[in-house]
């Protein structure tokens, strides 16, 4: 059977293109330009990083700035910067500079990454993300570098600190070339807010981004009609996990982490790490200092993770809230599901459940296996493996200690992560309808 | 408003029967007879075990043969069987007994207890229930009995304990009279193999038995077509599940429990622990010398459960194997799931997903909550709070440390895991019909 690139499907297809992405990623990283000078890293580091940075997750192996030269930093700002708009992102716009006319099998490749129901008007809208995450990258940049200038000694150094933090915190990268996160940063609310800020609008999903744009502009005033449902549920699901999480940290720690601290920096050390687990993975303390429960809401929601159509990962925010509202009109007694004044579509429900479940399962496999492999407790495994699969990049420590088998499959959960339950399950599929016969329905006693 | 018994949904009067069963259970044990002199205990001890009785789940408090006196044992077996053959069948038999006509009111009743999906011929059913179960108990008490005659000094011992033993199995119930479960009996596989067979007609689900029973009596040949689709499909998860346990003990052991111990040994070690998570419970070994993966795969396998319509709890076997069937299927590009030659019907495909996902964040919430209350590890947490949902009733040994808040949590867990999480959700549900409105459909982007 030769291979051919056009029976593949558009999930198929991602995988091919992010697998090719992360190829393209280890040469880069690999060139010796990149590293300090007497850096030597193993192969399986390497790919880790590629990885990491592709499926802008932000776990790290390594030492970012003890690893990278100067140009390594760059190259690695330009892998984030890839990994996170999306590799059908810059592929559009690729496509578009050279005056290629978007086809529809290319149209469908974008729709799959960034989950579009809508093939029209994608183009435009892909312009309309890359710019729209460039200005907010060079304002952050500006604003960031402009304020280390009271940090770092030179501008040049508070410039290339300012705008590395800008883009990690835009695509939500979490990787850090402070050496230790934002922790330089635990008393300096403003940094913190600024992070927050951009973190958000990487994580909120494009679309959210698009439709308060266009309402902007065309100076309309705001109506709940202007919105779609998409934005609506996944607004609200992400600031509500924000504020539960907040709450949640300063519940479970107020005797434990939060013990001798004022309000203000207890509110902020939650706000900042409940806000960080959407997907931004940067941090303002060494997070395996929290008490237990609390690192468990943490994974649970590294687990949830970003909006679909952002730089995020995990289960996404949508597939959270519609499992939540199906159960709860199941438990009334409703067959539909009523919500903004629309109904769910029954696709959509059992999609969500499927991606839900899929994903758990992936996650408690994996935790197993690397129970397995590593010698660290079932909780530091529950929240590398949450991390890794929401493309989070938090840790308690573990990762550069992982062995092989184990970084492998961080790996994978990271890339599974990053492209989504869906492209990941449909990497399966048949080409071709489904076989046009049926037998008859019979009923099944369950739970 | 008035409280109207028949303004009640079906869900909800199983909830109240339970929970009467419950106080009543707590008013015999609490009885002086029932206790050995001099023993005495906490109120919520005696909830605990009640409830723990009433959902056969076998999580135990305190020592069953240091705390009962004679008298107190039989009561014990009394709860156990009410419990373990549902209060519904039992409900069922009185009411023929007294000569009651059976009312579509109380057969709805009997059907969201075993979940049946066809009320005709359910009081027969009913009736055809006590009578196997019986007729089981009956058969394993005596060998067990007689073979005991070699373990025990007095034949009335001998007896008690072989009886015991086989209500046990047979309702998987997983108390022990002998203070350390099977233990005694490591090396005995008569024992063990009696105990398997009892424990597996017990979980394996009631309806299963009865087509087995008519195909038996009617002397019909083997035919595919004479069992019905629930048969088939958690008849075969059943030993799936039993081969897949049996082989992962083998393997995540092979260097840590099993070192040193001959291949018959190491089996029938993997098999029976493998089997008793299907429900039973009791154990042959101290299971917290078992490796961690090991642990996990265990709490993965208490978590399935037993078969729907059978003594056992958990999401149960068919909820399990739709969710796989269904996401395989998904994966595939199918819309419709075929199974031996029939279509499982969406409605059953929405529950059984919604079923998985509640029952993991229920889980997952009371993993939390015991973290805070509790000085364990999160696995031992994990291990716990799975037993009590598949109302198994193994543990890693903290169940008499509990504190009171942990022992609440676990009772209402071995509680909701013997209703099921369907009559569960539906607690909540309206009564009446659903609002005879509609919104439009949108479609969301989702995972
Ligand atoms: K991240
Ligand atoms: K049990």
């Amino acid at each position: 059977m030769k291979f051919k690139f056009e029976n593949l499907s558009p999930s198929q297809l991602i995988v091919l293109f992010y697998l090719i992405a992360v190829v393209i990623s280890i040469a880069l990283l690999s060139l010796p330009i990149a590293l300090k000078p007497g850096v030597e890293w193993s192969f399986i580091d390497v790919v880790f990083t590629a990885v990491s940075a592709i499926s802008v997750t932000g776990l790290a192996v390594v030492s970012t700035p003890d690893t990278f030269s100067i140009p390594g930093i760059i190259i690695l700002m330009f892998i984030l910067q890839f990994g996170g708009i999306g590799i059908m992102t810059l592929g559009t716009f690729f496509w578009l500079l050279f005056g290629k006319k978007i086809g529809l099998k290319e149209r469908q490749l974008i729709k799959t990454d960034q989950n579009q129901s809508n093939l029209a008007g994608l183009v435009l809208l892909m312009k309309n993300i890359l710019v729209i995450i460039i200005i907010i990258e060079i304002i952050g940049g500006t604003i960031l570098g402009t304020y280390f200038l009271n940090y770092y000694p030179t501008w040049q150094e508070a410039y290339l600190q300012g705008f590395f933090a800008s883009v990690s915190a835009t695509t939500n990268a979490g990787f850090d070339i402070t050496g230790e996160s934002l922790i330089p940063f635990a008393n300096d609310y403003f940094v913190q807010l600024i992070n927050i800020i951009l973190l958000t609008l990487g994580a909120i999903g494009f679309p959210v981004l698009i439709e308060v744009k266009e309402l902007i502009k065309k100076k309309k005033p705001y109506r709940s009609s202007n919105f779609s449902l998409y934005t609506k549920l996944t607004t609200i699901t992400f600031f509500l996990l924000m504020l539960f999480g907040t709450i949640a940290i300063l519940l479970f720690d107020a005797h434990h982490f939060f013990k001798g601290k004022t309000w203000h920096e207890s509110f902020f050390y939650a706000f900042f790490q409940s806000a960080t687990t959407r997907n931004g993975g940067l941090a303002t303390m060494d997070v395996s200092q929290f008490s237990e429960p609390t690192l468990l809401v943490l994974s649970l929601l590294m687990f949830v993770g970003a909006s679909p159509s952002s730089v995020g990962g995990g289960v996404r925010t949508t597939t959270f809230a519609i499992n939540l509202l199906y159960i709860f009109n199941l438990a009334r007694g409703n067959k539909a599901v009523k919500v903004f004044k629309r109904e769910i579509h029954q696709d959509d429900i059992l999609k969500s459940m499927a991606i839900m479940n899929t994903a758990i399962s992936i996650c408690f496999i994996s935790v197993i296996l690397l129970k397995v492999t590593e010698p660290f407790t079932t909780l530091e495994i529950i929240f590398e493996v949450t991390s890794a699969f929401g493309t989070t990049g938090l840790s308690m420590g573990i990762t550069p200690e992982l062995s092989t088998i184990g970084k492998i499959i961080i790996i994978l959960l990271m890339f599974i992560g990053r492209i989504g339950i869906l492209s990941f399950i449909f990497i399966i599929s048949k080409n071709g309808h489904e076989p046009n016969y049926h037998y008859p329905k019979e009923r099944v006693i369950i739970g």
